[in-house]
């Protein structure tokens, strides 16, 4: 999850200070609004790894806000006051009054992903914690109160550098050090993303600030604060908080156009390797093993990405009988009567057996979202809807394996071109293409949260690189295979 | 839970005849309104204890609904196409379209009650399947299928005579026999019953359908699908479904209704008893195990019932430094501003103390429901949030015991023409109170869904006859003292 939280940034201190006082403003004015309406409270919880600079950004809010009605609670280890009462009790007590601010620092989450990343806990007793959160969290929103989590976080090479840093510093403030050691051990990136997973609803979303850079780190998080305060005073109190992101970033950048996309392959490179790895699959797939587990293809991209090539190149070593390719349009008149995922729900392989999906249950938060074929409230509790079938699916033991082909713009001109210049590909191309390709910018967008919020540990997002078609059906081969071979 | 479904019912053939024809034709035009619109679709669960005749009740409900838009749904053991595939692709599959109507036999409740009681899972795991099901079946809400959930009931009388019943017939029906075995076991009451409030959301509430009686058992389920149709028909897609209660009854009868006022003390064995449970109340609170505990008394009742004086014989032999009496009023501007639990939150006692509440936060069911202080969505979200509370409390070590004085209509009048008459009582007694009074009935229904909504296993309501002044004191304290006892 989160991918785009890692992609590269740089804000100089000019863009910084072009773009602070207008945030400033806008940020403020929103505020008074909420300390004379007092329509609601606002609750910031603050959490991330350790070293990612949290307390520096909590400084720069308390200098943009009016701080006359903000208070900020860190919570160290109970006291003799509180061990008395009930986990929750302190958090209750400093709970903010309407119109006023409360940031949170080490909260209600840090226990419950101390002690399951530290084997304290299991699984069920971590996922039974989060669900005692989300009751919580659930009883605030229905209560008034606008609650905001952030998660900061640091790629791996950042991460690693300031941890050294953090050495170097006074490591006898126990309780920081101890946190450094939670967020930065092996498994609490996963620890992390399940509690996210879990806890991020749409009354209490989870927002990732990407924090390697510190200036575009305080502006992505001002901003946040400030859009979701304006959307909230501007909504009806039913209305979901429908964040745009995920991932706050000051400059959107999308997962799916990161992609590098200079990969060729020659002819020769790639028989060999499509040979080889096709008869990888088909042996894969004969394993003992797979009779008790199912496969689940997905696939999605541009229009003209070469989805249906390389389908064409993943079935060829798969026995007929044991898989069916399932191309997904607008659903049927039965189909719409019934909950959105049934469709999907009703072409599951069973075991042993494999489905191919041309577009999937994506184009809800694709086609669906963009063409307003779905409400905002929809499409913003469907990424939730599809972890949670996801998730049943790998309960079950299905391997769910999703490909994202990317192509630029200008590759896509030619190809539809050429469509229309070859009579016998002249079917593949509609106006309908053309309309999209004017949304290209949308659905780059909407392709990078989707990316975000359901690459899960389980059902990972490969975005492949389709700009050359022979490396992506090889490459789509690959990723199947390795994916394959992990789970079997 | 569910007090008022073991009240005794009679109702006889004729108030049968008289009522069912009544019910069918409503029954059958909401059914025909959801056929011809469309709205939503309507998914009816079937669980319960064996032999409460939940297949005659289904019977019934064929009988009376348009058959051809209805489909029954019984699952068995798995088959093999089945197996195959994730646990809810079978409901999945069988979901009702828009404008149908499905009864659910054996749901998806089945697999995680018959292993929670049987020892195969634990708590925690148990937690985790029971919110895998609510958000599968806030997922359907959100899709509009109405999901409506029935637990058939029996008194344990019936249980036992009916079970004797079964066993003469043919128990090689291995899954029945099976079931009957899960439901009658130890324990069944008490997982059906942490089901129950883990997943009785305002979106799929659970409604207990008293089932000793069959007509009774027949009238309830169809009025109440009936009404939970057409509110639905009525009303808002995001306004809570909000059923009256949780226990469906012909008649509604409340269980603080049912307190049988009769019992009376001497003043001779009044002062005996009196000392004597003092005496023990002081022994438990100076245990050294009441030091790691808390105990947090609540007070409710109708108004004049005594409530002050009982709460004065129970603090008398306790350490004036070790308990708080907290008098409940309106909330303050201040209180106003929060969350509607946080006053009480914040009353908490720390370990080693109690906390004695005149009057508690049941005055969102009771007064607030009632005078319209909040929303219909607001109170009738508050029975869950009320159970989390204290569930809460009990998990930190608290002691919860909350009392309902009852007294009857008549001893009301009579005491508070004593109030008006004796000049040092007379501020005891306010045009409010007899405003109240006026809305007798209101309150004892609420006060009736509060006690089948919030008398869980760990907190109990325990329901006084207060008719006589030294009675009710002296079971107060004897209840007080079984509980702590019971739990030290």
């Amino acid at each position: 999850m989160f991918q785009s939280a890692s992609l590269p940034l740089d804000l100089s201190r000019t863009d910084f200070d072009a773009l602070e006082p207008k945030l400033r403003t806008e940020l403020l004015a929103a505020q008074r609004e909420v300390i004379e309406k007092k329509p609601f409270s606002v609750l910031v919880v603050i959490a991330g790894v350790d070293g990612a600079g949290k307390n520096d950004a909590i400084a720069r809010l308390h200098e943009w806000l009016d701080v006359r009605y903000v208070t900020c609670n860190a919570y160290d280890e109970e006291t003799e006051e509180e061990r008395g009462r009930p986990d929750l009790w302190r958090y209750w007590r400093d709970l903010p009054a309407l119109g006023e601010t409360s940031i949170v620092v080490s909260s209600w989450y840090n226990e419950p992903l101390r002690c399951f990343v530290q084997g304290e806990i299991g699984e069920a007793e971590f996922e039974r914690r989060l669900a005692r959160i989300n009751r919580f969290e659930g009883l605030l929103a229905s209560e008034n109160v606008l609650v905001l989590k952030f998660w900061f976080s640091l790629t791996p090479e950042t991460q690693k550098r300031r941890l050294k840093g953090l050495g170097r510093k006074d490591r006898a403030r126990r309780i920081l050090a101890e946190w450094a050691d939670i967020t930065h051990a092996p498994g609490a990136q996963a620890a992390f993303e399940r509690a996210a997973l879990a806890t991020s609803t749409p009354a209490a979303p989870w927002i990732v600030i990407p924090s390697d850079d510190a200036r575009a780190r305080d502006l992505a998080l001002g901003r946040c604060v400030e859009m979701a305060v304006r959307r909230r005073l501007e909504a009806a109190p039913s209305d979901p908080l429908a964040l745009p992101a995920v991932v706050a970033r000051i400059e959107r950048r999308s997962a799916v156009e990161a992609v590098d996309l200079s990969s060729r392959l020659s002819k020769h490179r790639y028989r060999t390797e499509l040979d080889r790895l096709q008869g990888e699959l088909a042996r894969l797939v004969d394993r003992k093993a797979f009779r008790d587990r199912s496969l689940v293809v997905a696939f999605e991209g541009n229009d003209a990405a070469g989805k249906g090539g390389a389908i064409r190149r993943v079935i060829r070593p798969l026995d007929p009988r044991r898989y069916r390719v399932h191309r997904i349009a607008a659903p049927t008149e039965e189909e719409h009567a019934h909950p959105w995922l049934w469709r999907f729900w009703n072409r599951l392989p069973r075991r042993g057996h494999s489905a191919i999906f041309d577009r999937s249950w994506y184009g809800r938060v694709l086609v669906e979202r963009i063409e307003g074929f779905c409400s905002e409230a929809e499409w913003a509790r469907a990424y939730n809807e599809i972890n949670e079938f996801e998730a049943e699916l790998t309960d079950a033991g299905a391997i769910v394996v999703k490909f994202w082909l990317a192509i630029s713009r200008q590759e896509q001109l030619a190809r539809f071109k050429e469509r229309e210049e070859t009579p016998y590909k002249q079917f593949k191309i509609t106006d309908e293409d053309w309309r999209n390709r004017l949304k290209w910018d949308q659905y780059a967008e909407a392709a990078g949260d989707m990316v975000d919020r359901t690459s899960t540990s389980f059902a990972p997002w490969h975005l492949v690189a389709a700009e050359d078609k022979r490396f992506a059906r090889v490459e789509v081969l690959r990723r199947l295979v390795e994916q394959l071979e992990a789970a079997l």
